[in-house]
């Protein structure tokens, strides 16, 4: 979203021309004029990255400062990671169920994080569990002007060594401000076929 | 998609003009010559509607003219129906799990839906499970360009009458040719907590 | 962009069911819960309406009230009604020529309207000229998701009730605010052959 | 577009892990998994260069071979570098005018660069003029999604060594199968002040 000035480049072509033609020496013949709102693989990743930081950061907040200050950082999270402020974010969080599987409003996804809401009496707080490690691995991913899918499994590891994996869908949202942000969230644990 | 002759249609505005204005009488001062590559949320209801008549329909096939008929039939609701010409799916079914739980494939989506792959030997054909019914419950949409995510619990009834819920995650994406393809399918059993 | 209790509504299929459906009584099954991002032609066609009338506005300011409050007004219309404030817009101006004839920055663009920029010798003012009635007699539209391309003849009649016609062509994206902004705009005399 | 096997990249974070994690071999944790339809800015330059090829390509084609050729050839490049496939193309060439300014149909286009068309009466083959070079000078370039706004100066010489300079705008559309097509093209001459 920069503003430059004008930068003279050209693309000539075919055959010698009688013109004076500078050379091309920016990047693109678009130089700093630029203006693009799609999303890279590269954004993708780095949201994928900071969700699972943030998880992390909350796990250690609560440990190591307590719930107040675990909800007040799971708020700020949920501020600018996820979508909530342009509307209903798509949220299925890995262990609700019933009525309330679905989290399409931001005090729906805070409960999950951190419980201690009486409307959301199932929710514990997936975020307090003690949390320590992350890791990613993503099947695809489908990009689509500001917006990008991904699915794959995530493996997070808690605090006694102990991964847990689930399966993972995320759509992201790169807003004009060019902040990502997730609009579409479905977890769920691996199937467990009958014994 | 359509071609028609220049539709002169005018908007006016502020003053009497001294100059002669032909009266809007198009829907819009664009006519018919409009092109429109957005998706809507008609054509995502009609979209889910499709998949659970296709399943159905394939459910059926199988019982009344067995699997050959029920395969070749699953075979062409995977093409037109799914985004599988356009790259790899972002398809995590309901019953699958380990190294084999995201089909990115056609032939992976084919096997979970009628079985009979050596490739696959954990799949048995979900479509082929006596579907008789189905019903939607969506938790919200939206919408970004040609683009659509869909959230919410799908009930699939069986030939005994028995429900089988799953939570469902869609991203259907019309194409240039109009075809609205999902590209994205996240299917799971609802969270069973401990008792 | 709002956000609404889940409507909980059903697309049912096929067969009589044993479960209870709820009758569709929104007029779609996601209720209120939608996020679309997309432009209309509704949209567009509004944003056409209310550049003719910003123009007239400070045209009419200019006579009634002088320049610097026809200035003032340009300005404003600038911020709100343009997509300078997200980067280079890709303005061609009726008249403007030479080095000075794209006016990608919003500085340019206020020159061109009312003029009186030092930077910009050659502008007198476009929009102090006594316009008094517009009329668009528009060609076609295309439109791809938050973004629709428009292209037609203005009709702009002056005091004298004398009527100038221009080729123009715009591009109008819709941000996160739901503003709909013109982010391109050629605007050209139409040619006229040699006698 | 491309599908190939999964590729088992990993994002991992914060701590060492007790699981064993693959390295990051590949350009991204995605590998080959992506599907992509956005447009960049190298594909638009290359489409703009393809535009002047094609020019010259006609212009020497008539020269060489006659008018047969050279509508022969126009009318591919219609039909590969233009969107006419997909609906109206926003087209206003540099010397149409009056009612038929607007080439929003292939006939029309076709009529514009070679001429002989009893429907065009005004035209006489813009593409026949002995056109040998071309050069871009671009202003700024507008991306999103698959789509790209370019606008700048053009600059054709013809066989006398002669440079003729237009103001052009340009939208560029990227289709499904990755073919980027110009569906609006504006074109004037520059304002020429009186003297």
């Amino acid at each position: 979203m920069k503003i430059k000035t004008l930068a003279l480049c050209f693309i000539a072509g075919s055959v010698a021309l009688p013109m004076a033609l500078a050379a091309q020496t920016a990047t693109s013949s678009f130089g700093n004029n630029v203006v693009n709102s799609n999303i890279t693989a590269a954004e993708v990743e780095a949201a994928q990255k900071a969700w699972g930081e943030a998880l992390i950061a909350i796990s250690k907040t609560y440990d190591e400062r307590g719930l107040a200050a675990a909800k007040a950082l799971a708020n700020n999270v949920l501020d600018s990671a996820y979508g909530y402020n342009s509307g209903p974010v798509l949220f299925k969080p890995t262990l609700t169920h019933g009525a309330q599987t679905f989290r399409t409003t931001k005090a729906g996804a805070l409960a999950y994080f951190v419980g201690g809401d009486s409307a959301f009496p199932n929710d514990s707080g997936f975020a307090l569990k003690g949390w320590r490690g992350y890791a990613f691995q993503n099947a695809a991913v489908r990009i689509n002007g500001n917006q990008a899918l991904t699915m794959g499994k995530v493996m997070l590891t808690g605090t006694d060594g102990k991964v847990t994996t689930v399966d993972k869908t995320w759509a992201f949202e790169k807003d004009d401000a060019g902040k990502v942000r997730i609009v579409l969230h479905h977890s769920s644990l691996p199937y467990s076929p009958p014994k």
